[in-house]
């Protein structure tokens, strides 16, 4: 069996859709187990789901490791990849990558830019406080003292924490609970982060705008300038030399 | 009757005030009903005032919807009508457009956006938290386990939250009073936002300033410098062919 | 009695001492007043002096807007002041104006300006937070239902509302200390804006800098290269003429 | 004995790995007291070393101080080393220095920096919110009406108050514990304020690109430029020169 960079894509180009599928799946079973607290038959049939789309997952990640030529290399640069298979909730956030060949006309890069990151970041909060909410729902509900039971207060406890706000009605007391507490919280600051950077880099781009005297001068501008010297300057040499001609 | 763009933009010409008293109207009614839990007669009048602007609003739209000439793409470029529409709190936002077209005088351009985003960005802020407080009081009010009961405690809950403190002393418990309150964490990640992206302009700004030599170069020096080039060229072409006519 | 720029000028100049001495008494007085809960005796000395300084800044007011000559332009630019004489809290940040005139010895105007910005937000922060801690714990302390009832408290709310953490173990229940406490939040959001400002217009020149010839061109470099041009276009027009004399 | 910047140096030289060995000892000495509360002969032995390595880095300032030669101007220079030996939480920072030299390949300038300060920032979030969990678990355990009893409450209180979240389940209540907390607070708003930084310098580097011929001009264009047109005027005035050598 072939091996190398053209052996892995070939098989990332046909697993593309399988995984999308499995990611699917896996959303699905995940999601209806942890807020319908799903007992006997149904519990079975959802936790083989969840098993065999994670078995699928882990399969992909060993085969594209067998692929890989320089395996070190590879495996190096695909931690992120290792990370997706352990904890299959980072898996969902591929369904998103879709997005990000999505097209806007014929806009300014930072306009494209803010866009993307304003469609991709809405999604990928959105997906990523859903999936907090099914998670720390999970392990809290039943944990003695827990005030997170149903799925309702679980995704409001995770909206009223994405934004730092925290009332305190509700909030997570088991240790598994409150590391992904922790995890939705740096994604609170991430989005803050993110807003705030893609509003400033408007505001910047704006402000600048309206003083085309005052702004920059452009590379444009400077190979125009570069162009029409270097014609001056042939010009005149070549005068020069026929000048030269005429002299003899 | 003609249809198209300018037909649109007539109609919108003859609606611009009514429309404003009619949002002033729903804005004044809808105030007075939320924060005096009025009953009785007083409660019918002010229900038929919420309910004829809102056909006010729902008419003018199929009117413009029914007045555009390629219908699909109009309907496309207004989705934010369409919701203004379904959610009249937006419509108040539109109160504040005027302030838009308000002038500053001979200032920089940055400047300019500066000023206009403070004054609007504040406008709005406290017309979006005076307007959440409202919608939350109205649900609230009432509802079992519920603890903001009046339109003090309602508009000092909506101010906590928009700040991100949420001491916890207030807060929502029915879903849709939390709906809104996620709306209002989401303004006041957007408001942290603005202030933080208004601000960084004018710092990075002015700590530009002061070192004019190790500015940007702007484009106004570079077309000085171009049309000094032209004129040169032009000279030397002149005086060359000048020179020419006299060897002859 | 003269009238105008000049003797508003003057007149400044004369009370600039007497008038931080007396922000310094009121600041004293209002803050043992506050703090102690001062009783008998002594609170009508305390309250003297701060009714005596607040003369002092309403007549050093009415003098101001007396002596100035448009009194109408100088009334509209200076609402400021006017907000100072009412909310005597303003008046102690003037105290801080002092940093702004300190000299940071030669460095680049962006470091001087984020120095300055840095000690001066630092000041501006922290009295802002002990004068709403002072005046929440005025109007809480024996408030039916406060739970802020000592300064040590009042700070401690006061530094935990305006890094917008909230816990909830203290907050305002009368509605003058949730006004105060709304301001305080405000000052809060400005900081984080202020903080974030600063260390982006670090990173942000920090991240052009190691690269000079992908840096933007300065407007030095095009000075020098426009003068080089001028002195060329000089030579050759000379040369011109020379020949031209030559010729005759 | 030699004194001066050059004996300072070599003094930093010798001492490099026994501090940092210090450090590390007074890391794990200072986390197993405080997380296991220990008693009797253990917390001897643990007092001790935490005793030792504070000698240690005592003796190393009162030596550096002695050695520096002009040694009011090394005082001033060096305050934040003043700091270090007093509070020891600081010196644990010092740890992270080594991160500051690592490589990142052939990247952008910026690349580099926001890479940096992404490794080294969060490096510094976790260390400072671990040490503050220590520091304010120290004072706070068997504290009247305490209710931060053990390492878990204690991290994830930390946690908490980092992200400016403050659920109010947990929270201190003596007075240098809510000092420690208001430092954790003061992070929480710089770590903030650096995610939003580096975000928007990615951003705003990223809007720009892709447009080639908008971007400003670069200093390299402009040399390029400026070297041309001394060619071009060598050229020009050797050719005259010639052409009046020919004329004689």
């Amino acid at each position: 069996m072939p091996r190398g960079p053209e052996a892995v894509r070939k098989w990332e180009e046909i697993t593309y859709w399988p995984l999308i599928i499995a990611s699917l799946l896996w959303l699905i079973a995940y999601s209806w187990k942890s807020i319908t607290d799903a007992q006997g038959e149904l519990a079975v049939v959802l936790w083989t789901i969840i098993g065999l789309t994670y078995v699928v997952f882990v399969v992909d990640y060993v085969v594209r490791l067998f692929l890989a030529k320089p395996r070190g290399v590879w495996f190096r640069g695909h931690l992120l990849d290792l990370a997706i298979v352990a904890i299959p909730m980072l898996r969902a956030l591929r369904l998103l990558r879709a997005i990000t060949s999505m097209t806007f006309g014929r806009h300014s890069a930072g306009t494209v830019l803010r866009s993307r990151i304003a469609i991709y970041g809405a999604g990928a909060s959105l997906l990523v406080i859903y999936l907090c909410a099914l998670a720390v729902l999970d392990v809290e509900r039943g944990a003695p003292g827990a005030n997170i039971e149903n799925f309702g207060d679980a995704i409001w406890w995770a909206f009223v924490t994405v934004a730092t706000v925290g009332y305190g009605d509700y909030y997570p007391v088991t240790a598994l609970g409150r590391i992904w507490a922790v995890g939705l919280m740096a994604g609170g600051i991430a989005i803050v982060g993110t807003v705030t950077a893609t509003v400033s880099s408007y505001v910047i781009e704006k402000a600048a705008a309206g003083r085309d005297d005052d702004e920059p001068a452009t590379r444009g501008q400077v190979r125009g300038l570069a162009q029409e010297m270097t014609e001056l300057s042939g010009y005149l040499k070549a005068a020069k030399s026929g000048e030269g001609t005429d002299a003899k």
